[in-house]
């Protein structure tokens, strides 16, 4: 028998409950053993519960208590979160979390001194909810040099996108939307502003190249400028507007990381994505791209990658060879400014000829775009590839000559 | 440090070399201790290799040199595969192998040997080429009841309906096309007919429902009756024609099990994975549906997935509980006929209206499809839902009506 204590009873934390209560057969058959919850930590009372009678507020039983081997966190937030899982590796217990914050911004301490008292720490259902992808890049895929990661990551994002693409929906009733679905907290900046999504691919990044990636060295755009005119002009580009995480790792053996709506061909994997889901792709030198695609959130699905994590934990006790990576490198994440991209640029002048004449004459050469019922003197164009810095210059060079950058939206070859 | 041997040096066994060659800093970082190829078996002689020294032909100098913790079995084809694999793994070493032949035809049995002397014997490689799918339907999804998996599992198949698809390209000249470019062996009836799909449907459902699918038990159809015209009617349909190969937990606790070509949307994950790329969807209760997709076969995507498999034999030295099935249950696999589908019908009867009138008396409703340029007489339909068993009577009293069916696909609700 393996007893386990879950912190925090939430969404996520009822989830992990319900799955263990309901599939408590076949799990135990797969884990080898039957796993007990003995504690669930909350500040709040649920008396009509069925299995009221494992509630605790005081954390210290659960870390005091030398049956429980493996702890479950699923509070959210990095404080008391982090205090009560550093406490937990500390004490000698398994430590399995679905929470990104704290991954993202103390992965690297705390995978340390699992590794140092031979415990695991789990965060599959951090990533991608409960679409496999920590696990498949640390194990099925580590015989490859993988070279680049890129995902929508983020599921209310992408549904608000889908829904301004579909049905022409503005930004703001899409939100609205979202809000009522319950997709979106009440405050959606953290989705709406790209820090969601940034977290992941941090925690992607730092699993892939081995050492700490922190969210703050990660330029992250939201999708909050976006509108119905980038939308149509996507569409004539052949494409859709999405949010992606990506990270690449560079010939100076920099990585090149960031947030921001992109530019995806119709064609590719990830512009098939929509709604809630999410799809992220894995590009390994031997593999080619592999792209994993599911539901990227939501009570059972992240409850149900936690509770593979907690299977794992049971299963491995005598071999805790898992996951690792090291802090932070000096200078390894590389300027975003020095990255090359295409651009998509939305600008106006005086008059469509004389916007697109400017074009030209700082660009070079240029892919129009056009759309239906484009504003007065509005021109659209996706510019030749080049260092951030170089669009940069180019876009000051258009403003001199009068036409004024209404939207820029980076343009992905996936 | 760890010593492997590698049976086979044909596209994957090379492929194996490489990888563990040109990756060997990262792969050992990963494995924990250096991994090293000390030997590989092959009939054939390669004096100019740069590891000519390593070749022997004697497998049991492999068997008994104690140095030797896993065995990487890469020939392909039952025999000697089988003979050596049990040998190896009786004579207590672990054995990774991509040999879907024997893997569908012995699993129950090598996986039984292995748990009995506590070794592990996978075959991520097996299933998928380059994606990672065994592993996650066995770890990640743990915490969840699967109830179906569906997908497309031959790179080659799929490369041939891409073609008729997209450039009108007939079956034959798609087939030379695939044959020429090295995805077709001269043989291709393992891919065209439906075996290869077939073997890899029944190690997912082995590994899913726990105990062996024998792919004798497999209803399996090829492609090979696919013609221009069911392609164009597909395209009427909204969708596609890929080969399927599926597997369905029903309420009376059997299998459903077959593949087959079937109209997929284009609006679902499936219907987009072209080329030789495969697709396979792992619909779970808690998760949903989740979708991995990637390149299904290839020397360096399939030789990594080896390579992943004996970095984890090496890891995982004290932890030995991953993959399990029973032998064959009786009567667990579901007579197909029982299943329920609905059916596109291609028909011909004196005119187009009379096959019509026909089709309607027989089927009471129906969808009717359309193309351009249709033969003389010519009718097509999507039925409701029915069993087989109904289909079968149906179709036999449209033949009494005299209307002669031209081909019959599944309908899928993927």
């Amino acid at each position: 028998m393996a007893y386990i204590a879950v912190l925090g009873h939430g969404t996520v934390g009822s989830g992990v409950a319900e799955v263990l209560f309901t599939h408590a057969e076949s799990i135990s058959r797969r884990a080898g053993e039957d796993i007990k919850i003995k504690y669930i930590l909350d500040i709040r009372d649920f008396p009509d519960l069925s299995y009221s009678e494992l509630f605790t507020k005081d954390f210290d039983v659960i870390l005091n208590d030398p049956d429980i081997s493996t702890v479950v966190e699923v509070m959210g937030g990095l404080h008391p979160a982090y205090d009560f899982v550093k406490a937990c590796l500390e004490k000698g217990k398994n430590v399995v979390t679905s929470n990104k914050e704290l991954v993202a911004a103390k992965g690297a301490e705390l995978l340390s001194i699992a590794r140092k008292n031979n415990l695991n720490f789990l965060f599959e259902a951090s990533v991608g909810g409960g679409v496999p992808i920590i696990r498949p890049i640390s194990t099925c895929l580590a015989a490859n040099e993988v070279s680049e990661i890129a995902g929508i990551l983020n599921g209310t994002t992408n549904f608000i996108l889908t829904k301004m693409i579909r049905e022409q929906m503005s930004f703001a009733t899409a939100l609205k939307l979202a809000q009522d679905l319950g997709y979106a907290e009440r405050n959606p900046a953290a989705d709406i502003e790209g820090h969601d999504a940034c977290r992941k691919i941090c925690i992607l990044a730092s699993l892939t190249f081995g050492s700490h990636v922190y969210p703050d060295s990660c330029y992250t755009e939201g999708i909050t400028k976006i509108t119905l005119a980038d939308v149509d002009y996507a569409e004539s580009w052949g494409g859709v507007i999405k949010l992606i995480g990506s990270v690449k790792m560079q010939e100076n053996g920099k990585i090149q990381i960031k947030v921001c709506p992109m530019f995806v061909s119709r064609e590719s994997q990830l512009g098939n994505v929509d709604d809630v889901f999410n799809g992220i792709m894995v590009r390994g030198d031997a593999t080619g791209d592999v792209v994993f695609y599911g539901k990227g959130a939501g009570k059972l699905p992240t409850a149900s990658a936690v509770v593979a994590d907690v299977i794992d934990c049971v299963k491995q006790q005598t071999s805790r060879k898992f996951l690792y990576w090291e802090d932070a490198k000096a200078d390894f994440v590389d300027d975003y400014k020095n990255g090359e991209t295409q651009m998509f640029v939305r600008c106006k002048g005086a008059n469509i000829s004389e916007a697109f004449d400017a074009a030209y004459k700082v660009f070079g050469e240029l892919r129009e775009l056009s759309r239906k019922n484009p504003e007065e003197g509005e021109a659209a164009f996706v510019t030749p590839m080049m260092t951030e810095y170089q669009l940069e210059e180019k876009l000051a060079a258009l403003k001199a000559l009068g036409v004024e950058t209404l939207s820029t939206i980076r343009v992905s070859d996936y």
